[in-house]
């Protein structure tokens, strides 16, 4: 099979209008649209009326749909025919506060460009990218006055604060979102240069562990060693999780795991991945984890239980001669296909009930939790994907994982029952979250060409 | 060997004087001698200077020295003759704050009687007690106009605080203090009605550890699994403490321990202890520690490994998914002889080097530390006061230990090379540092007897 291209009309497009292009996406940036912050409420309404100004203009009409929270922008445009498919794509309008200002190089809303990068608040995380569609629509649109599948474009203004309504106005509009494909530009790429496709996200299920000894702390002179002690009860209650190989040893934990398939770990083998300079980076004497797995499969393949934070009797300066009352733990699991919280929290319980010493009372409680997935590697719509970006970037994209949780992608997959592709054109090292947030230029251009050309071959996929 | 009897003058003199004695209690008692509020120290100067006067009237010339902190009263009758032995008697005239003061039924410094019992902040601990000694010695020396052994009186103002000054200034007088037994009534009767020689002391050795994984907070789902989690560390290093029978399991941690003899354990089968209205009185749902020991002698004779605090990571409401940078623990070991804190440091030390996992660095920290004690069931001090106090309460003695631990009994060992006799009337319940303090007006009575008739044993045992 010859290397994929981007069609040379849309490339044209891209060459001859690219610094308009890119004024319209400072724009964009400069409309400070915190979703986190009260005073920046009126920004964020903003900045969805000029996304759906932007995409009606390009000639996807759409409309600003208010929710209880911040509004929706919704655009269609299904001129492609009954027959032809119907992607999705999803981004999100909203972005995270831009504090500490002082830490920022040029204004976080002055979208400014240095060595290769564009800096902004939201310059990839997540305006940028959505962008990146919107000029990959228009694109398709001014060239051949239409799009070659049916497609609707979903942005929301809530992602930085927990997508709180989301999920709901999926549901509720479920058959007028129905799509054959969702595609979602909000991640990184592994390394410059290599595009990649993320097709892997753990789940979560994060709990409380309360330890109850004696009613009130008592002194540990007068009563240490006839009564059992909640703290250490903790420690070894929590040193049962694990085996000495780093493995969870908490009862059926694995049941449910699926072992990746020889192409998922082909892709992991194939990445650039230096084990030392991850391990220089964390600071850490050593790593550690499950035995005979390497760290890409440890944080994307592998489940986890963590201890995210434990607290009991006195922690202050000095010395305070305590036998706690109580001990409490958070303790958390990082959840693969095909396990599921309320199961592990079933499992953890169990667990907990028959290792727990007598002469303490543990409480668990379930605090929050997510759903893992996986995609498949294979389909029309990874398929386009994957020569889409080999397209744009010159070389086949690398599959990638990501240890965290993405809870909208199991949304939409559960929702609309469409395969969700994942194909993010941020760096390492971006600053996302934090001040001096970036774009690489290159990967601007070369993403506005993947989007576009990723539509293409939907269609001749089928 | 028949009972033992208080002498008939000794007896005779408390019946006719009993009440005229106790206005002199409820004196001392009105003064707020709190050691540690400064202000209160003319209180606390006051009350060592009421005390001087009081021995110097009673017969034994008395002086004020001061210290650094607050004075220490020394009194000494030295008139028996070389030959005759010399007990030192101990005490303390300083006591705690009162505070909450609205939760005393009647004032903490308006001594009143209610029940048999006498209320008063310093009733119990220490002023009403030392206070039984200076009366035993009115009591000799208005009937006999000597007492049968020579005294010294060590009345300091600082056991509430510390006894910052008192080591330095027992080493510094060795000389002067030289003595053939130490007597100290601070400590309470196992029971109402029974008598008894505190003879076993735990020491301490208390303990900081610092688990150190990444050099900072990082996301749980981004590096879990692959990245050693310092609270999980921690919590399996503890649990390599004890072994599934409750026993310490740091090597070596017995090595020097002493085993009770036959009579220190007979001693402690004698006693009236009920074990589940102990656990009730805890409120835990079952009692723990080593396996094959009674709850006493868990309390008592052997040492224990506790956790005093846990901290690490996020400890507030809901969830955070951080793995943590690092993780602490307070850690206290209760030592009995021949346990001392340096060399359990350097056990504790050397077994979590060895047990610690690759992935984070521990750091332990010694914060505090004390020795343990045990007097000998045996000799003439002790045989003494076993049988004064048989002849006071009518029946004799029981042997007890408590858990915790008082380190100016070890000094004067020590420095002083005397054995030391604990010999308590408070009771359980007396409400020593807590509001309404009191103590049984009938200890007060006996306490006198004992304590007199005590002075007449020892001179006998020679």
């Amino acid at each position: 099979m010859p290397r994929p291209a981007v069609p040379r009309d849309l490339d044209a497009f891209f060459d001859a209008n690219a610094r308009r292009l890119r004024a319209g996406l400072d724009d964009f940036l400069r409309i400070p649209s915190v979703s986190a912050k009260a005073e920046h409420a009126a920004d964020v309404a903003r900045a969805a009326e000029w996304l759906a100004r932007e995409l009606t203009a390009v000639g996807v009409p759409a409309e600003v749909i208010g929710t209880a929270g911040h509004p929706i922008v919704l655009a269609e445009w299904r001129d492609a025919g009954p027959d032809a498919p119907t992607v999705l794509i999803y981004g999100h309008y909203d972005v995270q506060p831009a504090e500490p200002l002082e830490l920022w190089t040029s204004p976080a809303f002055e979208p400014t460009e240095r060595d290769g990068k564009l800096f902004a608040r939201g310059a990839v995380d997540d305006k940028g990218q959505l962008w990146l569609h919107v000029k990959a629509l228009e694109a398709h649109l001014t060239v051949r006055g239409r799009l070659p599948v049916n497609v609707i474009v979903l942005a929301e203004g809530e992602e930085e604060v927990g997508s709180e309504h989301l999920a709901q106005f999926i549901a509720e509009h479920a058959e007028r979102l129905r799509a054959d494909a969702v595609v979602i530009s909000d991640s990184a790429m592994f390394a410059p240069g290599i595009p990649s496709i993320l097709f892997a996200l753990r789940g979560l299920a994060y709990f409380q562990l309360d330890v109850q000894g004696p009613v009130s702390d008592l002194h540990s002179g007068m009563y240490g060693g006839a009564v059992v002690n909640p703290a250490m009860a903790l420690a070894r209650i929590l040193a049962t999780f694990h085996d000495a190989d780093g493995r969870v040893a908490i009862p059926g934990f694995y049941a449910d795991v699926r072992e990746w398939g020889t192409r998922e770990r082909d892709s992991l083998r194939g990445l650039p991945f230096d084990e030392e300079r991850f391990r220089a980076g964390v600071g850490a004497p050593a790593l550690g984890g499950e035995a005979g797995r390497t760290v890409l499969e440890r944080l994307w393949a592998r489940p986890t239980c963590e201890v995210n934070g434990l607290l009991s009797g006195y922690t202050g300066e000095g010395a305070k001669t305590v036998l706690p009352a109580k001990a409490m733990a958070k303790v958390s699991c990082r959840l693969v296909p095909d396990q599921t919280p309320a199961d592990i929290e079933a499992k953890l319980a169990a667990h907990i009930a028959a290792v727990a010493p007598p002469g303490v009372t543990v409480t668990v409680t379930h605090l929050h939790g997510g759903m893992p997935w996986k995609a498949e590697l294979a389909g029309p719509a990874f398929d386009a994907a994957e020569r889409a970006l080999e397209a744009a970037f010159g070389r086949a994209p690398v599959c990638t994982g990501e240890g965290g949780s993405i809870p909208v992608v199991g949304d939409f997959q559960r929702l609309l029952g469409a395969p969700v592709v994942l194909m993010g054109f941020g760096l390492p090292g971006e600053n996302a979250h934090a001040p001096d947030e970036w774009i690489a230029i290159e990967n601007v251009e070369k993403g506005m060409r993947a989007c576009a050309t990723f539509l293409e071959f939907v269609a001749q996929a089928r």
